[in-house]
């Protein structure tokens, strides 16, 4: 299987680039993108209709959660992914090698993998480099990625050299474990905020020869500062003509400072998790719904937004359910986030089409910022 | 504002009969109904387009919960529960004397009126015949029911009697504070299962004439075979050109043995609520899609049903998306369970109108067994 990626346009003044992916599946996704994550096999609490009606062709699903349970076996006995959970558009999976990093001291990392308790029944499982790529091909995905030996912030450059070395070896089983049939796969830099450990990890994969390049261990406690200077060091090192992924980024202001650098694909929690905090991006900055403020509030979350909760509800009832924990919150709230997360990401390809991309920078700062508390 | 209702058509072997229910929006609801269950302003994780689209009209919404919180006068003030809650469909709501009957120790009743402590944060509330209905115009209901005096199951006659006393005279009061522009009201007829009461209860209130029914104090505990004993003894007392509502009832064959003793509107949480639970109704029983059997069930929930979850999806992602507790379960099983109730109700009319009723009842009852367990 294969993925087709072509770069259509290049910013004049920035790394900025508009792509389009194209998925085996005949699936279409303008670059730069954002993916929905689907943990588990669902957008919590959202259709597959209401994902893709938001503009997304593509979402993330965790291999790590999906081996665990229902089991990457029986989805692909039922058909795959795709199937299972009713989604037509592309499913990049990530190969388990943060949530496994996550799990802290349930987990051992030696060279042949890593063994890891699972988080739900504490029984023991052992990953490998191979496993992950049996996972991810029975899940059916579009894309998978590597499995990566990810390191915290701030982390003793030893671990992070040794932390590189493995994820290049594992890449390279990775690689000679894939089978014609299996999904494309993306390599994943690593190196923590170490340029020379970026640059090596980066040109070890690049000549691996994979189908695109995950940028991870990131957006795990670094300042912002520093993740934007691993992005310009290690982009540039990656091929110009395949598909660049940060990995688990961000705000809509860090996707546009990564885009800037380079970057073609996002995935966060953010808009969704957010959402289910009652957290709501606007055009006049972030607000929490659940402040008393709004209790009489008439007006909708965001006027200058159409989606399915502005055009319909007023502040005040959207507060009002969260009040009471009713689950329609969560649904409002998070097709009103990844709304704005689609219009955010559709106002940046359009403005590196224009050449307008720093007017956005403006605008994005000020929707960052909390408003109301 | 009034309500218009027309029996189109009466069954020849049992009390059953068709109607139309028109309400003041112009709203049209063909009965036998079943309203579905949106207690604090929402049906429990559905979208108002989704449960119209499941062929209801018409909701009930609790006065008690909207009066504690957001406020029934912060809901007039927004123009409304209907534009709160972005819901053009009818709602009928009922008046608190159900929810307060349920608070048990935290209340007291006394003839001015009932006395209750919040169970959202103790505060002390005052209910009287009189707030009831300015709580429920307040919100702009379509229907609305005076207060009531509920007593539980099995309960002394001495109690009984005095419920049902109270009961007329808050009715009373009721329609002595009912202004023109209030919405149209049902009186609720007691008397626990004391055929003497009830008469009495439906007599001194058919003389109030008012302009609608409801027939509660059922399903608190009581056998069946009572519950359809006090139907047989009320429903005949009510006049036949008005609508009868059967308050807090229930299973498919509850419905059923209800409506061919002449009742005409129907609300329930059972449906919504054993959906969250994972149990739903099938054409072959009543499952628990928790179960381990449909781990790794490809089928549909339901073969012979067409509604989202069936169409879509398998046995074995529900389980998935209930045992990892996504919240998406919650709407597949509710839209399921609500769809199923839609047809159960569509059929129950159709079947009044070829007078195939029989027929039905032999499906109900085996559609109302469980299966898995």
């Amino acid at each position: 299987m294969a993925i087709d990626f072509r770069v259509t346009h290049t910013d004049a003044s920035t790394s900025a680039r508009l792509g389009v992916l194209t998925l085996s599946r005949g699936v279409e996704v303008a670059t730069p993108a954002f993916m929905p994550v689907g943990t588990k096999g669902a957008v919590k609490s959202l259709s597959p209709d209401e994902v893709r009606g938001l503009g997304y062709g593509m979402i993330l699903c965790n291999a790590y959660h999906l081996y665990l349970r229902p089991g990457h076996e029986l989805i692909r006995r039922l058909g795959g992914l795709h199937r299972f959970m009713n989604w037509n558009g592309g499913i990049l999976t990530d190969s388990g090698g943060y949530q496994i990093f996550s799990l802290a001291a349930l987990r051992k990392v030696t060279a042949e993998g890593v063994e890891f308790r699972s988080h739900v029944d504490g029984s023991t499982h052992f990953f490998t480099p191979e496993k992950s790529i049996e996972v991810q091909a029975s899940l059916g995905c579009d894309i998978a990625v590597c499995l990566d030996d990810v390191v915290g912030y701030p982390v003793e450059k030893s671990s992070a050299i040794a932390a590189v070395q493995r994820t290049t070896e594992w890449a390279k089983r990775c690689v000679a474990t894939q089978k014609r049939v299996d999904p494309p796969l993306f390599g994943i830099v690593q190196g923590s905020t170490f340029p020379d450990l970026r640059t090596q990890s980066a040109e070890a994969l690049v000549s691996l020869e994979l189908d695109g390049y995950a940028i991870g261990g990131l957006s795990v406690g670094e300042p912002t500062e520093e993740m934007l200077q691993v992005l310009e060091t290690t982009a540039p090192l990656l091929p110009r003509h395949l598909p660049r992924y940060l990995m688990g980024v961000g705000t809509p202001l860090d996707i546009l400072d990564a885009v800037v650098r380079g970057i073609d694909l996002f995935d966060c929690v953010l808009p969704t998790r957010n959402a289910r905090n009652g957290m709501l991006f606007t055009s006049n900055g972030r607000i929490n719904i659940r402040n008393a403020r709004y209790r009489d509030d008439a007006r909708p979350v965001d006027p200058e937004c159409g989606c399915a909760l502005c055009s319909k509800y007023s502040r005040s009832y959207l507060r009002h359910l969260f009040q009471e924990k009713e689950i329609y919150a969560h649904r409002l709230a998070s097709i009103h986030n990844l709304s704005y997360y689609s219009n955010a990401m559709r106002d940046i390809r359009n403005a590196i089409a224009a050449g307008t991309l720093s007017t956005l920078y403006t605008r994005f700062q000020a929707e960052t910022e909390e408003r109301d508390d």
